[in-house]
């Protein structure tokens, strides 16, 4: 059972995510967690008394002994996939093997190793972001006070610092970050309910021994370190699945906004920001402004993809008519990894283009000087009023400065704004010239944003290390 | 400004959602609300020394009496709203309406609007799903130990109980509760922070008061009670829109699927469960059956409705380009107001249909005795092979039974499966016809489901009274 | 039955849309419609003698004078509006009122009507979108050999002209003109079949005639000009909201993707097009470059939600069970409206910002002249290679150059790269200074695209005018 | 490079799709296609004298010789596939290798290669829905007089029949067939236009031959038997992937649909129809009943997936800013081929499940006589009136008969009501008990649905052999 390049082969198993997320929902994963709770389960029963001390280490022992090419062949002829494992590991397990799966119906195996998928998934993925987030707290922190220009409407507006723009990232991002966490707190298995959920077979099988089925439940999920659900149908509650998607595609959501202003930041018209390239990637060399945003490209690209998943998984749930119907199960094959995979490289490449972000000094400071100053002009009015201007005069009076610097801006020159306002008379009979150049110094007009933006890296901190 | 049915009319204006609900999304609401954050934040700013108390007191006077004609009159010429509502109401204010909104950028005053309106919005609905969570628990407790048959993949599979069944949905509808909670408590402002979020125009206001803009916004907030994001762009994160609307989808998947089960239930074929209906209501005449479930088809096209608005909500988060672009504000006009109005209209009709929930126990037993008895028959086996029967063999005995037992179902008889198995004789050398009778009797093959049933109820109980 | 601004009213009841399209999306106009559909229906059936000639002149004397209020009122006593129609219309009717509707299904009446609604709207939808076209015509060649950058990946790349590429909007905007005008000829009614599609009641009713159902269906829709399903079940096939809306969706993303580059380009770094404003809306006054692209910004945010339309209409199409369910009914008030609406505001909105875009002359200029010469250089490498010289060794001259031609752009000094390669002497070895200059002309590197601009309006033009 | 199951595998490599589609998403495919544009192009450039007999000879010579190996093993490095692939081709010609890909941009290779690859899969596809319309057409036509229980609401309503139900699903099924043959005619590749679009390079390249880019670009076309679009920018227009994958939907849409009644009426209460399924699958042996139906729910899965892939087309196409963004790369290398592997897979299996379709005339006539009768009254009822009868009267008498059979019915007896009907006296004197009876038969209250269905089959005959 190997496959190459002459079939259609995902991209998540070869381009996009880390070995670890790829290796997490692999078929050979899936079918040594099934063995896993086929252990716990035949544990339990001998606490019980149902199975003997023989026939759970014949189990245990082989219990990491996937042989996918002979369960696949088991597979071919009988077209069940958890039933071939049941019989593959039976033929490994003389002593044990009758005993597999006693009691138990399919999904009582399945649904809580997909709840342990889920687990595990959200843990490797917490911790990418938390690698993300860390990154980003440096960042914001080394550039709270590093004054650019806003922008609304994409149009300048007044100055901001680049460490408060990223903190509003970092802001989503944090929220994000709980909503994982939570995902990843509330994780629950189906438990061993059995075909509809009533436990009854369970039921039936105890009855007699010492063991409610709650108990063998809370043994079998105690050893997965997994809790259940109080109540199942033949399955866990899909709502899961669309909880856990959701909060995956609200992290592509804060990523996809990030990577899409780094592209409009990196244009050169603007060149304010870049992502990390190597010396091998240095654009055209003869064009050596051109540095396509590739990475931030690729991050908007699959936040996209996994903006769509979630839909899927809110069909799935709400049509889980009755106990159960399989409508899920083909779908719930690609949806559930590829949203995990697609978010694993999200968190890995963001990290790294945070981490490696270029801020193009020199470029800032020109859209600030250009742009600036303009901004500031609402100050140098609010002034010349609050002392005794007269608000409408001085308005056109610095109306038609502003037209006539615009004017030399569009044609390549620098802006002269300063220069005019501070050499005007009929603003100097209020404000002297030197002052007027402090009011329309652009770079201190920035409120408190530097503070607020180092208390949420300091937020940040604290929340990832409780 | 009125309108007839001569233009197209929302049906959420007249036809779906509560005059509570439509009120809150009115324009005359988000313009009292405007007036509101208008009149707190001349309080504080009166509090700073900025502004008189004859100001305040002037603007508060009048704070109720919107005047939508002339506003809207206004808005015709200079086309943007909050600026015209600006105008109306100084002209009501003589003394104080020189300055309404001082240093304030617009979204300072809508975006902190939009939060109330949220807030406001998920109180609301978060009343209707408690009243909609305690019909639920009711029925569950009523209904807990009522056996039916149960169905996977639509086909009859084992028994359940009603109760049971009712705390599935239940069990989702605490979940989809608890993130309107947290979605309702999460719920800020965009607080006081200018046109890029700097607070830079608050600063310069207050330069030489005694109070810091952060006082400033505090001070607001409070009168508003409503917390602030530490960080914002123009506007508050759109990522809140997206979690709050993502909320209410939620719940609309989880009724989705109860109206869906409940229109499979009113199926004539097994008529297990009926919406209310009133004597009027009550079908054709000439065909007694026929009870359309009208009601919970349109939950479930609401449902569905509003299962496509987060995604444009993403759209809008995903897309806040640097500071803010507009992009985000006709779509806003449409998705948070209908999204609020087609969740109302689920939370009022589904609890509707909970408490007038009609049970056919008649219908329900005919099902339980026409499928119930072929799952037991797995117990029954399980019983024989105990006491030392061949399972390969007596298996057999089963399977022949069963398919001419279905033979006469299938011919409109009643299911003889029971008195064949109890009157066969290979059976009867290990188990007696009378105890064959009662492992074939479904009804206790229920496992623990009711009494976790009743369990969940408690649950919901004690959730909403903490 | 009117409404005002205490409740919620849509914005496409007041703000987006023309009168035209929410007049058609009114409950008058629906009313006015199956009227209509019941006098052919009469008149029908008085050819087959079953219907006296007083009668259908009673009813079509008063066809058109809908009573909308008596009609609601008895609406709110028997909640179903299409029989309250009847009633209304039968008062106004002594005559001929016995027989409205006779032989019918509610879905008979409403569905063609709903079919015209769609035809029209399509009609309506189609006027827009040619104006848009010749607009985009217009400008294509009036702006084809407008000479501009191009960009990938927002990087500066090559030059391109600006008709050029406005004929890639046109392209995409004509495809979706040929998806609109095959809805528009494919849309049909669902004819007169009764309660599943069989025309059962018809062939009873008409049984001893010497009409036969299909005729009698013939005849109604010649009256209505719509052709009608072959096959049909209590309703239209769903499937033919989904191609509408799909349609509709797609000219949204055209218009969106045009609205997104026109903001881009807005932005003042660039500068290079702006949507029309008027004197009054001159951005700020001390901000003369300020010119927020809110029509624009109001194209995206409307395209973003008619995008998520196409789903629950796919969705409605998907879950038709069996012969019709009605969960489809809430969720079509809304979704066909609303498409239609918003589809209506952008094809009128962007015909108003094509016509009067303007074109900063001077920026596209700037522009060009600031990238375009690097992207000339590799035909001045491929010219001196050419004649001999090394490619590696110029390669390097010309990097060099470029490097430091970038750093005085980079300090807003104008472009200096064509006088240093023209003046460079290891350059000047294999082409003459001037040739080089010539060389490095990026306005003539546009291959043949300004004729191919040209010829795509032609094919607009003809393609309207056929 | 080969992976096998210890790595995510997407289903589509392995369980869902069928070889050949899997093979022409494959990257050898992909590749395959490159080096035949690449020849296609240096066979274009020696009539233009640009290249040599020898250099093209040497190309065509290795040009099915890809070496998947060492061309990933380049990429590696150079982390570009499509320039690494140039160098392993060129390695392997020695004489033509120098000028593979000679005036191109990636774009021209890869564009043109994907429109090659939606058009050959468009084409599998068609021929698989040819040969799921025609299995349809078969069984429309046997089943055309097949009388059955029609549902609206899920209630039965009135009869119809099996081939006329059949050829509702067929009449979308082959607006599908349409909508795709469309997709597939308009598959237009991007042409040789260069980097953004303006055919440039091309132009300078040919400047002095006889040959123009466009004839370059006929040549090349003629030589992919593929037409181009006249205006492209670095990509063809992105919109075309939206067509294509909304066709793909929409044909997902109409099997989602059939699927999902078929799981209705495969469900034992109603049991009407039964997707085919081997001796070895013959459900529970115990549960003879028990058929789950694996397949339909498989096919409603798929076609749930691959609705939400429409929406990521529209994204990439709205958001294809300026002459491109590469915004688009990752996710088509993922919703392309899933799109395509899932049509298929659905076509495929939605073939075996129509041809093989069960259908258990026991059941069918069951729910008939249940039903029927009670539809039929409404004739009865009709009948009498026209003889003299008061409507009045008579309707209740057929209520009261009908209610009492209603009970008869819920308590598991056969339907007793026309019996009831016809021994009723204030019936007979206006119909004779036998006239009721005949009246009473709900079998021929069909209208000319069975001519509409065949005649149905026919178009479909018709569309497929044009």
């Amino acid at each position: 059972m190997t496959f190459s390049h002459d079939v259609f082969l995902s991209p998540f198993s070869w381009r996009y995510g880390s070995p670890e997320m790829r290796q997490l929902w692999s078929e050979a994963r899936k079918r040594q967690l099934w063995r896993r709770i086929w252990v716990a389960l035949a544990e339990a029963q001998q606490a019980a008394g149902l199975v003997t001390v023989q026939q759970t280490a014949d189990l245990r022992a082989r219990q990491d002994d996937i042989n996918l090419e002979r369960s696949l062949q088991i597979e071919a002829e009988i077209h069940h996939d958890l039933m071939a494992e049941i019989r593959c590991y039976a033929e490994q397990c003389p002593i044990g093997g009758g005993i597999i799966h006693l009691g138990a119906t399919s999904a009582d195996i399945e649904d809580n190793a997909d709840a342990l998928r889920l687990r595990d998934g959200l843990n490797l993925l917490l911790d990418r972001l938390r690698a993300l987030l860390l990154a980003l707290a440096d960042r914001i922190e080394s550039e709270a006070d590093h004054v650019c220009m806003a922008f609304t409407h994409l149009q300048p507006a007044e100055p901001t610092t680049i460490g408060y723009r990223l903190a509003g990232y970092a802001q989503d991002l944090l929220a994000d970050y709980e909503n994982l966490r939570r995902a990843r707190g509330q994780i629950r298995g189906k438990g061993l309910k059995g075909a509809v959920g009533t436990r009854a077979s369970y039921a039936h099988l105890l009855a007699g021994t010492a063991m409610t089925p709650a108990e063998l439940e809370s043994r079998v999920m105690a050893a997965l370190d997994l809790p259940a659900f109080p109540i199942a149908t033949q399955t866990y509650p899909r709502r899961q699945d669309w909880e856990v998607l959701n909060a995956l595609a609200g992290s592509a959501m804060t990523i996809y906004r990030f990577a899409f202003d780094l592209r409009l930041l990196q244009s050169p018209p603007l060149g304010e920001w870049a992502e990390p390239f190597g010396a091998a990637q240095v654009g055209s060399s003869a064009m050596p402004f051109k540095r396509n945003p590739i990475h931030a490209e690729n991050l908007d690209s699959l936040a996209r993809f996994l903006a769509a998943l979630p839909r899927a998984a809110w069909d799935n749930a709400a049509h889980s008519l009755l106990e159960r119907t399989l409508d899920d199960s083909a779908n719930r094959r690609l949806i559930l990894p590829e949203a995990f995979l697609a978010a694993d490289e999200l968190f890995l490449r963001a990290q790294r283009i945070v981490a490696g972000l270029r801020i193009d000094e020199t470029a800032v400071r020109r859209t600030l000087d250009t742009y600036g100053v303009f901004a500031a002009t609402e100050r140098l009015l609010m002034e010349t009023v609050r002392r005794g201007g007269s608000r409408q005069e001085l308005h056109e009076v610095i109306r038609q400065h502003s037209l006539a610097a615009w004017e030399e801006i569009r044609q390549g020159k620098p802006n002269p704004l300063a220069g005019r306002l501070s050499a005007d008379e009929s603003l100097a009979r209020f404000v002297p010239a030197e002052e007027t150049r402090a009011l329309l110094h652009a770079e201190d007009y920035i409120g408190d944003a530097p503070a607020r933006a180092r208390s949420l890296a300091g937020q940040i901190r604290a929340a990832l290390n409780p």
